[in-house]
């Protein structure tokens, strides 16, 4: 079970095609499907971020593991455009290195350090002005003349998840920020629990791969108070979808800890993947306009992208898988 | 009320003494007697950091208020000794500009940005190499000879704590992080809810700043799931120091989150500031060497160094204030 969502935003193209065919070209590998969205221009990572507030690409990425929880990020990176292999190595020297190393395995590297160890991992390295593309740029100009359109430009940060026959599951995210953001601003990605979460625990396998306005999603922790709720849910005679739907009410639009936020700001989308025994199930969700994703049971590849309709506060959609 | 500490970790020196004159020279002010402790060259923060793997000094430091919650957090910083301070800036532009901005404020400034931040908030900008001191080259040398002396080694985090009359609570933190860390990591400063807390829900109001092994403390939330289980508790005949030693069993020392930590890693140290009504409470714990903490009620200031008995896995003691 595989899916590839390229975030909760606006999106005009069908960006969804995009989703499908990387996750056909990877392999059903979904480090690999992520790389390809961050090397494609139109997606709001690696190339063609979305520029901060000085016109520079600064992007972030994690990936999460269920063997013992690893999680790995980068963030604030700027002279490459696939972060999120880098994330996944931190988490392989972590399962390597793990409590062997005298040294702490770090779980995020940001800025000066996060670039020297793209560099050593021997990935391509480019000047920060390769990454900025000319949408990004009309993007950036726009924005700075009227910073009221920002709403309808791309906020989304793509991502994806598995879950392994075995019961493994994996989850990564990939994100450019937010258009305009303070340069050196950390989004949700490198912040433990927020954007990603993979688990196994008996027979439930969970990966969460989240997108929205990422100081929203920190302050609740999403990914991993989701996770929480699943893991623990026992009520058989209910469903999956209802579940996720109530924690989006409860505890993200109506959460005490988002108090001082604007509710054109709690905006989130994602993609749970559940294992339960034979059950299999891919929970979609989002309050922006759009989400678009592709998922797979390693056959068939299907596509979707999902709108809100109007006067609706939330959609929240469950697939068999 | 007000308390400092000078972090969970190893200490040779009457280190409580300079948290006693920081309380006292800051006029009662935790972000200014964090400034004071950050250009003290003795304490793992600001001036005399601990040297990354490849020598530069990274620091980073966290503020919060009860006030809508408000965090701000700055890491990887190079170019500074007082960090704490553009942490308590970037808390002020929340409230300041809150949601009447177009843009989303940011809660953490990474590298590049914050240390262009810290520049325009006039704050004196060096060069990195100004920020090493004798002490921390020594400590770096010794441990790149030899990798198993680096527990001895200062791992400590400085912070204070406050309450006011009011209820309004403040915290905050600043690290200069682990000894030989690779270049970029970040601590558990600017992870929101994992080292510091401060809220204030009806009348109570608590304020937690924490110290140890980030890695292990982000992945519990430390400080912001401490705070709720405080702020839930409603057992009148049992006592917080008893609440706070519990926590730290079950939800640190015990956690399924840290399975893949070596024991040795699992280190904090802390101080939580609790006010209800005419209660005012004051509870210091730590399972490292020492844990050293000077703190007022704005009249007299008391200090301590805290040592962890032979044969002790924590040491949790309360005290009134």
């Amino acid at each position: 079970m595989i899916a590839v969502h390229a975030g909760a935003g606006y999106h005009e193209d069908d960006i969804e095609k995009l989703c499908a065919s990387a996750l056909r070209e990877s392999g059903f590998d979904i480090v690999r499907a992520v790389m390809i969205l961050e090397s494609d221009a139109r997606t709001n990572c690696g190339l063609g971020s979305n520029l901060t507030i000085s016109g520079r690409v600064e992007c972030e990425a994690a990936y999460m593991i269920s063997q013992n929880l690893s999680f790995g990020a980068v963030a604030a990176v700027s002279n490459t455009e696939n972060p999120v292999f880098a994330a996944k190595k931190i988490v392989e020297e972590q399962i390597e290195k793990g409590s062997a190393s005298s040294l702490v395995q770090p779980m995020v590297l940001a800025g000066y350090g996060a670039d020297r160890f793209v560099e050593n991992l021997g990935l391509q390295i480019c000047a920060n002005e390769e990454l900025v593309t000319d949408l990004a740029s009309k993007d950036y100009e726009k924005a700075l003349r009227n910073l009221a359109e920002m709403a309808k430009m791309r906020m989304d940060t793509v991502g994806a998840v598995s879950i392994e026959p075995s019961g493994l599951s994996k989850s990564c995210v990939s994100s450019g920020g937010i258009l305009l953001k303070r340069d050196g601003r950390l989004g949700h990605s490198p912040q433990f629990g927020s954007a990603i979460w993979s688990e196994q625990r008996g027979t439930k396998s969970i990966s969460i791969s989240v997108s929205g306005c990422g100081e929203a999603l920190t302050r609740v922790h999403f990914a991993q108070n989701l996770a929480e709720k699943i893991l623990d849910w026992d009520d058989s005679n209910s469903l999956l979808m209802v579940l996720v739907r109530d924690f989006f009410e409860k505890h993200f639009r109506n959460s005490r800890l988002l108090e001082g936020f604007s509710s054109d700001r709690i905006l989130a989308g994602g993609i749970v993947l559940f294992k339960d025994g034979s059950i299999n199930e891919l929970v979609v969700f989002h309050n922006t306009q759009h989400f678009a994703f592709a998922c797979s049971n390693g056959k068939s590849i299907r596509r979707y992208k999902s709108s809100l309709p109007a006067g609706s506060a939330l959609v929240c959609n469950s697939f068999g898988c």
